[in-house]
């Protein structure tokens, strides 16, 4: 131990300084919550003090098969207990995560697995098949464990090394896991654009820990009340996305009963939320229209009342947060990407708009919130100037925070569009008002650009999604010589059978024209009804197929 | 620390993976609450967002003063909002911050100020003679910057460079902080402890950013709930000790209201608790006795009732704390040390505690608590093995976590005490129970050794404080030849006039015994009645001049 003068700078990571790892975040769980339970669906439960030892006897597991720091452990699973020690257990040997998406198709998840040199797998027996057609273009990965509920017999080519459980209950309870510089990278995984190929985002120990800290503390604040040692989590986004947005992690940290539902079937998830008594989900819009839209929800037969719900990935509209609310959930908005891990605002109200009724919330329950803290946030325009903080100036975000990915893996040209003058650019654009919420109007590529002006698709989307009759709407720019572009809208009906006719909603939307909400050329030139949107595998509109398809 | 290797190296701490350093707690303050107040006493009050600009017009103050960073900046002042602002300008400018206990003697005063090798003060008024009789001792100082809240002329030999207020309105409102490494040095404070001179400890930016975050997460936790945007704190423990335990960093991270009461006079601190509604204020127990004894509170004139008051520095006993549930206050223990930033433990309640009736609660109340995140703690036998969680096993205390003083300041001797085996070694002995929960059991140079068993100092303490007529008790170890040292006990009455006798207070300690809490040989050999028991400047019961004075 030597002195250190303070003018100095003390040593590098040691024992009196030690480095932030994945792990800490589990032992502060045991710690403040041992009793507190993991549930995989409605077929097992186990304890948190379990779940270390699982996480210790994955760890040996792993490393009887041969995986070494900084290999590359590939996980293809439905969101389950499994994943969740997968989480841990992994990084905690100084190996890299990769979470397959598993909806992407099977030539990309073949490039994703090549492109990130993964090692050794982790599959559920539902993607066996996938993998069959894949392994020999694979030919780096040393072995495969089988993921599965059923005892069932498989038959398969793929060269299997055993199954979870049985190998798992083999293991001693104790792993001795290394210690290890924070800045190692801990979790990859692949974000699709909507050109080229998937983009590989990768985040290190210390970033986990720390967007884990900042996560801890936003869901705690009064008023959101989001996750701790006494509530129930349920996530309702996959856990291959951003590692389920870190709340996983989160919820470990804190202690809370976490419950996993695996695929996500509208009928299996309503039961859940019922049996475990969940207090808390997250996911896209889509899926919480699913749920409300679900029979026995829609029906009044299940109450979901105290409920809530976190919704980002796209922005909340009116309509869906009023449905939700008729039903008793209460839903917050947060927003990031992929890039950025993802959590960077959240919409904690201000206290005199959570003092307000429902109705003065609604605009700002569906705004994207206030920077999280150590997020850095400015919205400029193009030269990079800060806009006015006055709710109407409208610029692309760019962000700062230590939880952003550091590039697109083996992704020069892409990451320099990333990585600009310091900022992280997210291709965003959005308002900043002066309370420092933050309101997406719209990604930069989908803004309709008419007659040198710009119209929000998402904000269109937001007002036809509330004429009587429209369940749901996608609006594009299309080409046109006269204007440039010209907005299109795609329009799926509530009743396939009595659609509402263009000019009906024609008609819907100029009342907005009217209070001065829109412009007139803002109104869409054409309205086609569909019985489907296409939609990407995160349950996003899918804006490239739609217009690839237009 | 092992080697590992991961595919991917990012960099070292650049644009994409920033530093934590202490102003990013001040944004995420003002973000969250720029209309929230921060209070002086009776004399004054500004938001956060007024409240940032001071600091960065404290900045350019201090900048045209000739600080730059690496200097060492001491502070004597009362707890105001003056010092807050120096919490976040001194360090965000690279300097250190020397938060001197103004409670010193003048030579030791003297001490640590030229051993912290301090280049500009902060002064107020009331320290003004104290430093007119040092300065000539301390040439390294280049100059003195006056604090006071009135402006009455000042004759002094103290080569003043001007006063805080009148500075500060000249400067401009914005200063452009520089970035720099995490690991530098933010502040740094001395210690005084049983033998020899007082001793430097420090901290790193990337320390206090940690520990704040950890100790954000723990103030949040269910039933904790001492501290958010929505609650108004006031610290009764100094700010040079320990940062007040860090909590202004905390409170300013979370937007909380903040009261500042000057000197700790408990009229003044009644009259803010009931003007200000304070909702949480934490003080060592000497503080809280002094409070609940106050005539406005123990006649019932004041209603304290709602009041949360976190208790460290010594153990809260269960005479006080049911003193301060009958005033319907809510206290709640913590643990920690000057040398540890200082949160390790915080006794956040098992639920099925939580739920439980108040005296079922009291014990648990009383302990120390379950280690908060990021910290490991064990409890170890003199070769450094862990003693089983059973509640009765008794052992020293010793930490890890990323926010520990990494040595004392330009002492290699008693840092190498400090640090053994990768350890803090606390020098408290306790047990830990199968919950986790530690409970403290004394200094380890305070425990008593009589014919080879050992008997806790704390204990009998807070038995003898139960005993009718007694106001405050210590114990300490006196050598006697037979058994090598046996208990003494000295009694401050209630009523001084009528005091109880010793043998009252034995046969009250003999129930103890004949319940089998105490052994019999446990008993004090001693009773002596006092007017008074000597206290360190941080309100702890003094054994060194105790024993001294025995």
């Amino acid at each position: 131990m030597t002195t250190v003068n303070p003018r100095i700078l003390p040593p590098t990571p040691s024992a009196t300084n030690p480095p932030l790892l994945i792990g800490e975040l589990l032992e502060s769980g045991v710690r403040m919550a041992g009793d507190n339970q993991i549930v995989y669906r409605d077929l097992g439960r186990h304890s948190y003090r379990r779940f270390r030892e699982r996480v210790h006897q994955l760890a040996h597991l792993l490393s009887a098969q041969g995986v070494r720091a900084g290999d590359v452990v590939a996980v293809l699973d439905w969101d389950s207990h499994r994943y969740l020690e997968a989480f841990f257990a992994i990084p905690m040997l100084g190996a890299i995560l990769h979470t397959v998406n598993v909806r992407l198709s099977p030539e990309q998840v073949h490039y994703t697995m090549e492109h990130a040199e993964d090692d050794f797998v982790l599959v559920h027996r539902d993607f066996v098949p996938l993998l069959e057609g894949l392994h020999e273009r694979l030919p780096r990965i040393r072995g495969y464990l089988l993921c599965q509920e059923e005892e069932a017999p498989l038959e398969t080519r793929l060269p299997l090394v055993g199954e979870y459980e049985t190998l798992l209950a083999e293991q001693p309870g104790h792993y001795d896991f290394p210690t290890f510089d924070e800045n190692a990278v801990a979790t990859l995984f692949y974000t699709t654009g909507t050109t080229g190929n998937p983009k590989g985002v990768y985040f290190t120990h210390r970033q986990l820990v720390l967007h884990t800290l900042g996560e801890a503390s936003t869901f705690q604040a009064p008023g959101f009340e989001l996750l701790d040692r006494d509530k129930v989590y349920m996530p309702i986004t996959p856990m291959f996305h951003v590692h389920a947005w870190g709340v996983p992690y989160t919820a470990t940290l804190l202690g809370a009963t976490q419950v996993y539902p695996g695929r996500y079937e509208p009928e299996m998830l309503v039961k859940l939320l019922v049996s475990e008594k969940v207090d808390f989900s997250h996911c896209v819009p889509t899926l919480l229209g699913m749920v409300v839209g679900a029979e026995p929800v829609a029906s009044g037969r299940v109450d979901l009342s105290g409920w809530k719900l976190l919704i980002g990935g796209s922005p909340l509209t009116q309509a869906l947060a009023r449905r939700a609310h008729e039903l008793g959930i209460d839903t917050r908005s947060a927003y990031g990407m992929s890039e950025t891990c993802p959590l960077l605002t959240a919409d904690i109200l201000p206290r005199d708009i959570a003092e307000a009724d429902f109705e003065t919330q609604l605009p700002w329950r569906c705004k994207a919130g206030v920077a999280v803290p150590l997020v850095h946030l400015q919205v400029v325009d193009e030269s990079g100037t800060p806009l006015p903080q006055d709710g109407e100036s409208v610029g692309e975000v760019r962000v700062r925070a230590p939880w952003l990915t550091q590039a697109y893996y083996k992704e020069t040209t892409r990451s320099e569009e990333l990585w600009r003058d310091g900022w992280l650019h997210t291709g965003d654009v959005a308002t900043l008002d002066e309370r420092g919420f933050l309101q997406i109007r719209d990604r930069i590529k989908d803004v309709i650009k008419t007659g040198g002006e710009w119209i929000s698709s998402l904000e269109l989307e937001n007002l036809i999604a509330q004429c009587p009759g429209v369940a749901e709407v996608a609006v594009i720019g299309m080409p046109d010589e006269q204007w440039g572009e010209r907005p299109a809208a795609l329009v799926v009906p509530l009743d396939l059978n009595a659609p509402p006719t263009g000019d009906e909603v024609l008609t819907f939307l100029k009342q907005f024209v009217n209070e001065g909400r829109i412009n007139r050329w803002a109104l869409p030139s054409s309205i086609r009804f569909v019985d489907e949107i296409p939609k990407t595998s995160v349950g996003k509109l899918d804006k490239k197929r739609i217009r690839q398809e237009a």
